[in-house]
């Protein structure tokens, strides 16, 4: 199998050796992948899905920083899935990490409901709008909400999660009350809520939210994540999350 | 009128003079008051409610931080109200707070609907439970959900408030997930959260929302908020905001 297409790069995780396969013109895992992964680590889970996987990231560096036994990975776009795919196969990981291209919003009919203790998503950040010019782009597919939206994602996890499993997401905090709202409307209830801000002066620019499905009302919201220093170099915190 | 009667004693607001009369052993007004009140100033309102209003240490700091003409005050308790009315007068702001009896759930026989363009409330954190061993203690109605629970004030606020009038609160952060979903159920959107921490790296102690009557979407996280420094004394902002 050919390792890199001619629009792709390798990245390198920088922890325990893990390489990413990237398009250089496309949608490139962020910070806010790395957070999640960081956020979730906590959670116990043998099995784990992942929706809106992209090139597996997540559940890439879950399978470094915990002890879970099977990961699911869940893609609509075809040409990024066989991407994830060889991403998977590069880091050894074929056994552990099952990618399967597919619409989320199909995701009952794809796996058993009811057997993930454990469901991630990095869902696309910004509602369709005026921005949206070409709903077929790779990148504004991963941006944009244009092949699933929030409710889409929440209402997946809802019917896969077991009894008290968690949905962990990142996303932006202007979607805040979305995401509490929706949760509680399919049975998710939050427990854990942080924020994630580039200074402890600045606003936070991303939020990462878990829930239990069917969960005991008990929500907390954890210390701020401050990731830069006053002279722009990482925090302490932000070089622990990426093991460095 | 007799202005301290002997369970009473009288604290200094630290703001243009103004004085607060509060029971010994009783609720006692604390930097929840101050923060909220500190939160709410910025909206510009003719005629402002305070719901809870206790000691109507509320509507009596924001007479000093903002230009509104016309403060209104409700409160359960017969002992507490008429106390909160010398209070007004101590401060010879008789002409713009106007203190009343009553029970908020009642609120709209007792208002007119629609009149408010700023609602208040520093409501009861603790929902009722095995600690509430006398209802009728003035403590335990300050704070348990005894009297009035946080649907009681959001519901009698979206009957009270102007269109796109805000409803600003302090609470626990515990039950953010309440507040917002609450909030929703009555139209009432939030639009500014604020955290409050002791310090940078602990979980917030309070949390200020401020939700618009049939507002459109659009919400801020406000920078964190902390209120100590490490060496215990007070940080720039909260003296700030306390008008030192």
């Amino acid at each position: 199998m050919e390792l890199l297409k001619n629009d792709e790069s390798l990245e390198d995780l920088q922890l325990c050796g893990l390489k990413l396969i990237q398009k250089t013109d496309g949608f490139r895992f962020g910070v806010d992948a790395v957070l999640l992964s960081d956020f979730a680590k906590t959670l116990h889970s043998v099995k784990t899905l992942d929706l809106c996987t992209g090139s597996a990231v997540v559940p890439i560096l879950l399978s470094a920083k915990t002890n879970t036994k099977e990961f699911c990975a869940l893609e609509i776009q075809d040409e990024i899935c066989e991407m994830a795919q060889r991403c998977v196969s590069l880091n050894g990981l074929d056994d552990k990490i099952k990618v399967q291209q597919g619409d989320l919003k199909e995701s009952d009919k794809i796996y058993s409901k009811r057997v993930f203790d454990l469901i991630t998503c990095n869902p696309p950040y910004m509602p369709v709008g005026s921005a949206v010019t070409n709903p077929s782009d790779s990148k504004i597919i991963a941006r944009h909400e244009v092949m699933c939206n929030l409710e889409d994602v929440i209402c997946a996890s809802a019917k896969l999660l077991k009894q008290k499993g968690h949905l962990v997401l990142v996303h932006k905090p202007t979607r805040l009350a979305d995401i509490i709202c929706l949760m509680r409307k399919y049975e998710i209830e939050p427990k854990r809520i942080r924020f994630a801000h580039k200074a402890p002066d600045t606003e936070p620019s991303l939020v990462l939210v878990d829930g239990a499905y069917k969960g005991g009302i008990e929500l907390r919201i954890m210390p701020p994540l401050f990731m830069y220093n006053e002279d722009g170099t990482e925090t302490d915190e932000l070089k622990r999350i990426y093991g460095k």
